[in-house]
């Protein structure tokens, strides 16, 4: 920690940060000259308040200078992190494409969508059992059924499946069907949850916070390496801001500063972070252009009737489009998106 | 719901938009003319996802009337909704002080600013026992033990008690101590433990959460009161935007918002808004002239020790000094804030 | 400035950071251990651009210490401005009120209002002659004719007037006319009016841009003081932010930000921060109990026939009204609003 | 506009409404039932203030019908907008890279820099002679100087030239240098400057201000176009939130938005959204794959030496590799970018 005094203040002043620096325990150096005064104070613990600091008499500013993020961070660990489930990584060079329907209907509805992105190459299927909405008098999700129902899918299809939890008691129903839990935006900062997940060795994908700075967001992910569970994949949602013509500012930029501040493996969510189908096409390129590892979309053979989010999910020959397309901007990047493994069915 | 067509809409595209719509389940009524063609459609779910027709040819937009918050809005009830809590009313023409620490540190603590703020006219002892930090390194708060400390300093100086809820889990335990349950804004839409508050018949002070827009935090007080529990007291404090001189920007305009949109009494929580003790006095006057039912604000006997948040911890003759403003100024217009009831002992 | 490298960065990395200060003009002082190095660079320029450092091998930050605003700053001079304008003073005890409409649109309006505004107590006649708007299609303002009008009213009711500048050529105009230059909140950065402005002497009130941060808005309070003008009075006008229930959400924390951090007085315009006349009261209240130095304020005798923001003016009785609480309020924080020097005629 | 009353308005207030509607020059066809009270109003003026109906007693909401924007409309016109700048097409299938540096500092380093952009496919030169800088301390630019520097620069090498205009006084002196004006962030809403390139046939790049909404933008350049310049070039720039990892937030959603919404042409600028050269790359790409129809991006062979914004400019192997790769992009999506036309020299 960097504490900067008025070039001005008062020697009674300058003792007084002083004592209390050491009082909460510091090393303290000062040093400065003619512009200000500096005292570097080391030792301190990672959560230290710098207020208290700040508010002394004298005192300009105050610099935290050792970050707060530890496990998360690139600095600890120099590798990308790679993920296994089952046959698929990610994290390493390929992108590995997570769809499915918002949420989870009946069972035909399932198995119809997991084929289809299937056959068009996605890797792991996606699908929500537990619904968190706005509204109380919304559809809420089929709870243990839907899990059912996607497990079914997942093991007809060989995908692996994503599901969100949301909250403590659905943990050890949800561990029994999925093979990766996912943490929604709401639920970013529900730390007691984030801990049940540190406990358990299962990937989690930890969705941005709409409104969560990326340093925050690494700090939820703290809550989750620390508890000893290393297997954290960051995804990016869109956050919010002023601008009403998208249901969210899809913050593309995180990909890149992700990248570099974090060893985790990142990807993108443009479903939810624009919401209206038209245009999630081009963006969802636009996340393979910027280099995520991974994109979780959504896709429905019938959105019209879909209980959630139709309007935001992408029809079979949009998404066989979209994969052709980011087959080849991968490509591009010196990266590659697996090859469907089904024959053309539909 | 009003549908907007173009008024060079083709026949086809607005028959197709009529046999949606009442696919749908809507009573269809078609006027319009030469600036636009208008369909009212009667009958629709609160919850319908109007996207589904935003996205038809034809349609330049789609307008929701009827309102998605029912019960917390001031139409479902005229008259303000007053809150009692032992011999205390919140929602009345009284302004009610919630006053105390960020976090129960010991026993002694919380008795020496219970006393403090009762000497001045607080009304309701607040303080956390269970916190939640954005780091998993720092103080989480004392749990059980610090609700038995509040629970006495409550009991011992006449206070009713206000502390936070994390999660379900603890849902009972704090229901044993506290007088009022609160919710933090990083709660504010944790639905799962909304629905068990609604089944609960004590008063719930609801934060708002940082990001949230005024309709989102009304519809998850909706989410309490369709469980039936009627007793909700929403809290501004703060959201966040591009302007990083203060914690957050204090949303005061949120006061006369939320008291046109609803029968539910607000408060305001300065400390957490502004994050630095100096500014908070200003901003909690400014509160009390914007017609708030009341403050939630941290008042600490020796700050730099706090174990949270002590920086935006007022001193005691500070509390004190602010106490005698507001009552002046909750005097002119037309309010009161109630006398202190025990000597002057500090 | 000071660099903080990574513990383990390289000799040749910290090499390379010292020689890159040097060449930039810095004297460079090393210091650090355990947890960092930490290199102190003194002499920088105010607008030296510290990403040149930060992108270096083995830089982990940067920081600014010197602070880029000077005339603006508290520091550069401790006591409060004080603004001069006939016999009104800005930025003294005395809270001003500087009310009118937003558009003068005819000889009768101005005076009507005039009359209106002084008989309860303004001291400053405030009306747009020409108005920026977002539409080319919208009422433009009557330009010079207006300020003839707004002229004459300031004359016959013993009133100073502030009027909108919008560009460079109407400079000289509008300087015939007005006793205070008014910058828009769309023209903050208009850097080369605000150079202009430093030229004259004339009082500028200074509107914060809606998106702005306080320093940015000091920096352009720099471009005119630093040009020899140092009457410069700030406004609080609202910044935007998600939250879409008012027009605008009104920063009230940047009155306190403001008298810390600079010597300039700050007044706040509720009316265009909220732009619905039945919450501009209590946010008006609430600008005086956090002790903005005094108000803009919008009143119109007939404001549905306004040509311009009609719904955003206050009705006669009701700035009648809000004049007798401000000034309670002024008194409660020792303040004083002058008394109404006109008998009551309306 | 569509008016809609509470189901439970008297019939005075329903006449009051439909009396004011009348007032104000409006068609008035009322409809309703069960659920609410619409009434339709047609023929209203594109600015009508819809508050005035807002705050009549009764009105639940007031909806605007009849979009604000006209001649930037799709609607009014289908087909994409082709802009001609000597022998550059903008809006056409080709991605016209415009590229260059931040300010123009001498002859030699444009023509230096000019000459590495052509030989990497650029098409259009960019340079700042007159620069916007938030300090008055800061490089304002070489004047007219630099017009001449990079006027030659770009005939030497067959570009056309983009520099912006920064004020009205300085039209004229741009007007014989330039090809394109640019205007830039902070001037989106300098009304009377839009007004007067309006008078002008020459092309406008229009800078998205950093915190305006999309619709305001296209507000803006119907400020040119109604002025009867029909060449008007949208450059999305980054907007302003909360997150500060980045300068701003790249919105790049606006792009496939404004192609929904406009027939403009509209291209993007990674290099002001982002800031840092090492993340610009991947943001340039994406902007490609999000079907923008250009770029705008800095390039600098000496970016320690460079007097403005030197970290945000590509090094010329970087700008060579970002070239190579968009390229390949724009051609998964059915676009192109011209080849380079001179051998390689560097």
């Amino acid at each position: 920690m960097i504490v900067i005094l008025d070039k001005s203040a008062t020697d009674e002043q300058i003792e007084n940060v002083i004592k209390q620096l050491e009082y909460f325990g510091f090393d303290v150096h000062k040093s400065g000259g003619d512009e200000y005064i500096a005292i570097g104070a080391i030792g301190v613990k990672p959560n230290f308040d710098i207020r208290k600091i700040q508010l002394l008499d004298g005192v300009v500013t105050v610099f935290r200078v050792t970050d707060q993020i530890n496990l998360a961070s690139r600095k600890s660990k120099k590798e990308n992190t790679l993920i296994k489930v089952k046959d698929v990584t990610i994290g390493g060079n390929e992108v590995i494409v997570m769809s499915g329907p918002c949420s989870i209907e009946n069972e035909d509805q399932i198995f119809k969508i997991a084929k289809i992105v299937k056959a068009h190459g996605a890797k792991i299927l996606r699908g929500g059992a537990f619904k968190p909405r706005t509204s109380p008098y919304s559809f809420q999700g089929l709870g243990e059924e839907g899990l059912k129902y996607i497990r079914a899918a997942g093991d007809e299809f060989d995908l692996p499946v994503v599901t969100e939890v949301l909250e403590i008691k659905h943990l050890e129903l949800v561990n029994k069907y999925a093979d990766i839990f996912q943490v929604g935006s709401r639920n970013m900062q529900n730390f007691p949850l984030l801990r049940e997940l540190g406990k358990t060795n299962k990937p989690v994908l930890l969705k941005r916070g709409f409104s969560a700075t990326i340093e925050e967001w690494l700090m939820s992910a703290e809550y989750i390496l620390s508890g000893g569970n290393e297997n954290v994949i960051l995804c990016e949602r869109g956050i919010r801001t002023f601008e009403t013509s998208t249901r969210n500012t899809f913050d593309l930029s995180a990909i890149p500063v992700v990248h570099q501040k974090s060893h985790l493996p990142v990807i993108a969510d443009p479903s939810h972070a624009i919401g209206l189908r038209d245009k999630i096409i081009p963006m969802a390129r636009a996340a393979i252009a910027a280099d995520a590892d991974g994109l979780l979309i959504e896709v429905h053979h019938d959105p019209t009737n879909a209980l959630s989010d139709g309007p935001q999910a992408l029809l079979p020959e949009q998404f066989s489009e979209l994969m052709l397309q980011i087959k080849q901007i991968a490509e591009v990047i010196g990266r590659r998106i697996g090859e469907s493994s089904v024959e053309k069915i539909l």
